[in-house]
């Protein structure tokens, strides 16, 4: 490609993007502020996203576009915090309540872990939605308080507000009206631009692939990952991304008290089962550990993690947390006060066999329609709603036998277990072993 | 292409032409309908417009959206007019003045010639502005008003009203917007959408290819003469195209009672000088009589056109047409009542030589700033204001000798004639003669 075009109108800038050619840094720093104060008109703005849509942007304009995104709002920056910072993010998966794992036992090797997050929209959940199961915790935080729980639990887990990165909120709003969502750099570009708005040294990401990822093929989630990774190193961060299957759900529970209690009991015993969160935490966590600079190679960050697990360090970070966020740690302290649904119902195996998939996409969108998600920004979540499965893809299974709880206040029970029969099926022979991580992208 | 998509939202129809799908009729039909109501977000407008540029349009569907554009508003029926019903278009010029002599010959010859056009924008003239240089006449006429024109004069010249194809009016504007005004079928979709709301029997194209073409390329000129013929034997009107040349100002003058002073001149005159703009009047005005069912072949065509024009007829019916649109005719009796602007000078040829190139595009541009023609569609235009050559390409031409007259009441006489010089070229040899009319689009 040519030297980047530097247009001086948003217009010439579209063209320019319509004929496919390369923009200058100078054009994303000046028009994605414009953006994020609302001076640009949307119906221009959404036809260069149709145009970005169509013909890509350079890893140069994705950085460009990212540090424009991070520069329409406020930048968060902890400077009394001595410890090294890295922070984890995940493309989202149905399940996935690692975060409340990871964090806690990764701050308790010496790493202050500030996790901002977004709520749930789609088929997957919000680590910030499961985190309000809790009663009277606060997720909004000012910069003073997140300094504050840093320094008391060595991690945070707060809302990005809308200071942070408007221009984002812009952007977001129109691929969703416009079809473009689904653009890998204006992904990563979204992404990266609420991440690196929060200060830190360090990056780790978990891409999801398969049915319940948001990039269900694994060469898009690695070409996601790769982006991603470009713009956060060359945004001066470290930065890791691990390739992680999203076939099936993460753990046994999906929905959001049903997901955190999963995460607190486990964190209270030792590393064990489901498997899949376990692995995934300890890989995760191996990975910020390795770019904190605390230990040299994965098996020696996996060794700390498991130590801190084993001799309980991760369930008090996790308890500090809580503490230090307002939420009330008897929740913590007993799973069972979450408030339980109305409804519970068993789906039992149809026959004899061995589960052979369960539709993670399909779960995911079922937990949504009980009331563990949203249709739109504006509905309020059920915690209480959701599913527990006692069995995973590969287990081999009993007709009768139970495999998923189901958890609702709302809907249909017959239209539930029709769902769930559809989600998981059950085959004669074991299914192929899929690897739980593919691979780490650096 | 498989089968068209029939989406039933329009941000569906989005995504589907963004993945270069087929949309069905009825999408058209739908949603080009709530465009023009207003109804539909600009900003998803927008990204349609934009995946339309990059992906295109099928015949299929360029004809769905034309007939969208038409339905969009009012239909103009001539139920009392029985003579064939033929109009004419051209996609614009520089120097154009061909409506004011094929339209009345062609009605002169038997014909009901009902042309509508809209108002200058760009570097090219507008119909509606050039017959406006006449105090008094009245170019928003209603529907019975055209009749009576039509019945009266045998043709007319109306200015497309606001009734006339709405949603062409917002998707033009956010084309304008946005950086896709140049996808051929927007482009044809938008003329044949106004076009088509006008009944007629058969219709008649002039599209210019060249420097002062809005298609310079030939190759894209015949590209959108062969749309626009299918998209409106698709709505069961007989069509042809010609190709014509606009490397060159057709004619002699530039700008709009200048242009029309030498239409009623030449009108008077037996067929004459410059050859140029009577070659494309015969060509257009005999293709129109074949339409008509009038004549067989165009040298019969021709015929009949010539005798109009010797015999006065053709200048009669311009007259009737003044006299009917409430026009003061003394201002077609003596061209020289119109008003001549303040200023004029002369642009002398600086050597000896022959025109090599008299640049269309700029010297269109050249007569905008002059006041000929708009920035924005608010401002006024100066109907005195132009250029008027004493020579055309190919002539030899001495040192000292005058080649154009500047007509202006604005603007600075050095910077336009130092813009002159640059669009008119002189060189040692005669150019090589290109073809007026390159060819016949059916």
């Amino acid at each position: 490609m040519a030297t980047p075009q530097n247009p001086q109108t948003f217009l010439e800038g579209i063209i320019a993007k319509r004929d496919g050619e390369e923009l200058s840094e100078q054009f994303y720093s000046r028009f994605i502020h414009s953006i994020g104060e609302g001076v640009v008109p949307d119906y221009q703005v959404s036809a260069f996203l149709m145009a970005v849509y169509l013909r890509g942007l350079s890893e140069g304009e994705m950085l460009a576009l990212t540090e424009g995104i991070v520069d329409s709002g406020k930048r968060i920056a902890f400077p009394n915090i001595k410890l090294p910072l890295v922070d984890k993010h995940s493309t989202g998966g149905v399940g996935d309540k690692v975060s409340f794992l990871v964090g806690p036992l990764v701050a308790a090797c010496g790493v202050a872990v500030p996790l901002t997050a977004g709520r749930g929209l789609g088929h997957t959940g919000g680590t910030i939605d499961k985190l309000e199961s809790i009663p009277g915790i606060k997720t909004q935080l000012s910069v003073e308080e997140m300094e504050r729980v840093l320094a008391q639990a060595g991690w945070l887990i707060a809302a990005q507000g809308p200071e942070l990165a408007p221009a984002d909120g812009v952007l977001y709003r129109l691929r969703d009206a416009t079809g473009t969502v689904a653009s890998l750099p204006l992904i990563a570009s979204s992404i990266m631009g609420k991440k690196l708005a929060v200060e830190n040294d360090a990056l780790v990401l978990d891409v999801k692939f398969g049915r319940g990822a948001f990039m269900a093929q694994v060469e898009r989630a690695r070409e996601l990952g790769k982006a991603m990774v470009a713009i956060a190193e060359g945004a001066g961060r470290s930065c890791r991304a691990l390739l992680t299957n999203m076939d099936q759900p993460l753990g046994f529970a999906v929905g959001n008290s049903l997901e955190l209690g999963e995460a607190v009991k486990l964190l209270r015993a030792l590393p064990g089962s489901p498997s899949d969160v376990v692995e995934v935490t300890l890989a995760l966590g191996a990975q910020m550990l390795i770019l904190a600079g605390i230990v040299e190679g994965e098996p020696e960050g996996r060794e700390r993690l498991e130590e801190a697990w084993v001799k309980g360090w991760g369930y008090e970070r996790l308890f500090s947390l809580v503490s230090a966020q307002g939420g009330d740690v008897s929740f913590i302290e007993d799973t069972e006060k979450f408030t339980e649904a109305s409804k519970k119902t068993a789906f039992k195996a149809p026959r004899d066999g061995y589960i052979i998939a369960m539709d993670a996409y399909q779960i995911g969108e079922l937990a949504r329609s009980m009331g563990a998600g949203r249709e739109s920004m504006e509905d309020e979540i059920d915690h209480s709603a959701g599913l527990v499965f006692s069995a995973k893809v590969g287990d081999e299974v009993e007709v009768g036998e139970e495999l998923v709880e189901l958890h609702f206040n709302r809907g249909s029970e017959s239209d539930y277990l029709t769902r769930v029969e559809k989600a998981v099926l059950i085959g004669d022979e074991p299914p192929e072993e899929l690897p739980l991580i593919l691979e780490v992208l650096k």
